[in-house]
């Protein structure tokens, strides 16, 4: 539990939207150690007046200007419609305040490059909002992936599915493949050369409901991401297969939502045996390490207040944020012309 | 059980090829009410030694042209290499066998029309043995969905991934989205206008063992196929998602393998709230149908002597093999391509 | 919602205890309708001070008896260890409070009676917390059962089981096994007749960590729970077998909690038919209903605060609550007694 | 493979009883190196009529007292009702045959020494076929348990429960907690000091269709086994918890049937702490090992010849047998009295 006494170095933070997202951002910077929510904003006067009966010290306003203008107002998290993501940010960070972005970053590259060179130019946090990175379950999976344990990446395989919230500005994709983009660029730290996506809405006029991508890698490693607002059951599923041992991560397993086979196919390249089968097996023990159980958006809280405080970068920095609305551009040109390859072309390092 | 004394009404049959699935064949056709297995052909002679152990009456041959020579024989069951069926097809058919016919049919679809057109000239049955179609889960889908329960059709999401078998000679595809290729073809109806797939073989010279499939049909539907050798747990999962209902089948599961979901969206068009979310969610009962236990392959052999008896077309004939060798043809042209769309162009009618 | 204007209808509501499930009380009146949480109180200064910060108009006391004198206060609640529940309900009911009291009600029978008479005497509302009685899944049970929808009772069976938490005053039968007698009892309403149990504490000075109890009922239904802080894994799971139609019940699961199957024995009491097996089976569909997802709790503060106002008898009455005492101590007494029977004798209706 | 030449040295076998098991039999010593069918005997000619179909050089005859006197039969198997197991064991004995004999061994334990003494006298190898005990998930548990990895054995939790098969002249308990005996005597190598059981018939005249059975052990270990021909799922699961780790046991599983648990309890007996829970937690990695896929059968058919050609003692020989006879026999003397305790006085050897 922190420390209910506000000290003098707490980073105070200002939200900007009490939507469906802002009541858990107040409650979790709340709880943060060395953080204090001094301030929300939000257009809507009656969720405004939310605030107080749960948080009784924390001011509100309808108008976001009032916390950028707000000298004592150190870091600024925006949770409000993508579209509005940009404008906010830049105003934030031109007001010298760090930032706390949700995601999908931006509607459009050239904004989220626009606000990566202003935080650079203020000397600014700028955090975007992908939660799945600092959950023990990707924490793990990284750990696995980047030690070698796994081996050559050979394939991704997410389902992401259940029934609803169908969102009326944005597609499945910027609302369910937005996660599988940030872990994939996680864990294999590397930016795919080329996407196709198909997908579809069922009712005209609505975004994409269902849609399939895939992304195809340099190295090999292909990923697929199926997502869709219309499935009878919830599925939250992830397959990754190495060439010595494979993964599968079950986010709705209450425990043991990973779990490493030790199974594989080793290709046997023998020039005498051209005309047999060259492919051999290999099954072994099964295992479920034991994750890290803190609440993911805690940790983001305290690695946001530790970026601020230490002027570290980000996990989840706006290069990554810009990789995946990268992703997303590319992904929603291909579904719009079924299934086209969109080649990706940048000369950009992918943090490792 | 088959009363054990022949009758001399009997069909008898003869099989080409003891390797894998030929010896489900002559045990089905040895349990068969109608049915009589008069003798095995194989090229190995290991394999033929095999055969009397277990059936003493049965003869063998390492030529299959003694089964097409034998007056006596009256329809073949061939379960070879794929790259054989049209030869030894067509040879069976011109010595006026009925014949059944291992999926896929042939390699390629002039072949597959060449066979149709001399099984008519010839007035004989010709059945692919595409055997998922004479399951009780698949028979309870085309009911639900034939008699309208499920509405009009969304979307068709099937998985079929395990660890191996690599096949040598045919990709992922011909091996295990043939049979979502058959299921779609018998539930829906309808054939495809349009299909692009993306897949990859991470071991060079192999055959893709992992590739996603997505067909497009003119009526709205969209169907997706993600098949793999090369995943550590097994899954054969397919969800069918309808105006009215919801459909989940897990071939996996002992009983229970079909789920009804009284589970929709319904979108409201309703220019007054053009600016709400116009979709609607409805949620209900779940609802496990019993299905028929009967073995699949029993009920297909059964079928395939009712045929020939009979004078009736097969539920799985020529026509339906020849269309699935055409989405195989198609899924592989575009996956060789990156995902480019293939349009699949034909006048041809599909039963229903 | 509630809406958040106090009317001056409201029943005003004192809680005793802020451990580990007062913060639920206070949360959950906090927002029933027509309920008011007036004050609370507990003997840890430490645990006090947490209330004024997440409900700043409730006013806090270490001394119980200050909210029993305060006339504006309508109703306590009682959320304190067993061993005080007599006392504490007691008094509250002495000074004209209405009760609500956690289960289980109180530590012996003879306490039990004793405060359903001093209700009565008051004419006070008297609720004992069996919360599970107010769950969508345990109504939907009870409305299959009474329905006679499942026919004849055979057999209700039951698994709570999982790794801690260890009590230190009361067995896993008081802490466990009572959701089942009172679940038990809501369903049937018959009580028991006898009790065997066997149970074990692993460590020496703690009380029973283990415990495996059976009750008999007169018209011949049979039911086991099989409690225990030692699993491994957790699970939450009730079998119900009729003569008609079976239940499974896995609370465990974030849908389709219940499941009825249309599937039973039959017995064919054939004297022709002496020496063949006299039993018949059938197989049907399965079907999960939908069920009410409102909070349970929420479900029993309306029904506190209804009770209260409209002069009713709770579902979870006095008499209910001290039957499950009663059967908490002939499973005790018999566990000691390395599962000897106890017989339970009785001549109290129970309520249908 | 096995060898198509009969060898000289082989054990010749004949199986009494061609019925629900003896087929299983056939097939399996047809399959065994070293092992060879000779003759089957069964007083129903119409199933003797299946052998030659399947097996054209096994003998075929309704008395088995052609398969004793024949001078080449070196062991008699025994698959026949539990009532004829006595007499047609100690005839196969008297005759110097070895014998193979279904589980459970007699009815009576008196039965059982009688066998014991006669096998001794004669020298002959006497197996009880508790299948179980050949499986890879047994024998990984008896490993784990042996090896001291679990640490103190605290319970045995089984479930065995599934619709039907109603037994005419068996209970329950013979039928399905005999598993559990079976594999408890071998996994602890400790004979209980006292049984308690409780059960029902719910059809009269027939025996128990579900009941609860508790073996109480002087290490303090306590087990527990539930059994049930009226249940609508089938289930079998068995929970082993250990003070240094806990096992789950799914025979159901199709992979993945052993799961090891890092978890535990431990008692902090610290008198400082009186007043405090003296209980610790630890959770940790989940482990499947990877299990011996043999079938269990095949496995304990090269144990029975093993055990003839080299002269050694079964893992499941008589004396295993006959103290899974005394615990049925307890259990089912408990189950008549209400569940009242049973103790078991005997001064015998676990094999361990």
């Amino acid at each position: 539990m922190k420390d209910n006494a506000v000290s003098s170095c707490d980073i105070n933070i200002g939200i900007i939207g009490y939507g469906y997202w802002g009541p858990n951002l107040v409650r979790n910077f709340a709880e943060t150690p060395g953080a204090r929510v001094a301030a929300v904003s939000d257009l809507d006067p009656a969720r405004l007046a939310m605030v107080p009966r749960r948080f009784p010290t924390v001011r509100t306003t309808t108008d976001f200007r009032a916390l950028l203008d707000d000298p004592d107002i150190d870091a600024i998290a925006i949770a409000t419609p993508v579209h509005t993501h940009f404008e906010l940010a830049r105003a934030a960070l031109s007001a010298d305040k760090h930032v706390w972005l949700e995601k999908p970053m931006t509607e459009r590259c050239s904004q989220a490059r626009e606000l990566i060179a202003l935080a650079q130019q203020h000397r600014r946090v700028l955090l975007v909002d992908h939660t799945f990175i600092y959950t023990g379950a990707v924490a793990k999976m990284h750990e696995l992936i980047r030690s070698g344990e796994l081996g050559r990446i050979y394939y991704y395989d997410s389902i992401r599915v259940n029934l609803g919230l169908f969102q009326r500005d944005v597609s499945v994709i910027a609302d369910l493949a937005v996660h599988d983009f940030s872990i994939l660029d996680y864990l294999l730290g590397e930016h795919p050369v080329a996407v196709t996506s198909s997908g579809t809405n069922h009712f005209p006029g609505t975004p994409e409901n269902l849609a399939y991508v895939t992304l195809f890698y340099e190295s090999g490693t292909i990923a697929h991401a199926n997502v869709s607002w219309l499935a009878p059951v919830k599925v939250r599923q992830i397959l990754v297969g190495g060439s010595k041992k494979m993964i599968t991560y079950d986010d709705l397993e209450p425990s043991e939502k990973i779990k490493v086979y030790d199974k594989g196919v080793s290709f046997v390249d023998d020039p005498e045996k051209i005309h047999e089968m060259r492919v051999g097996y290999r099954t072994g023990d099964m295992w479920a390490p034991k994750l890290a159980v803190t609440e993911a958006l805690r940790v983001e809280g305290e690695h946001f207040v530790d970026c601020i405080v230490n002027h570290r970068t980000p996990r989840t920095d706006g290069q990554l944020g810009l990789r995946v609305v990268e992703l997303i551009e590319a992904a929603s040109a291909s579904m719009r012309h079924k299934g086209e390859t969109v080649y990706i072309t940048h000369e950009r390092e992918i943090a490792s």
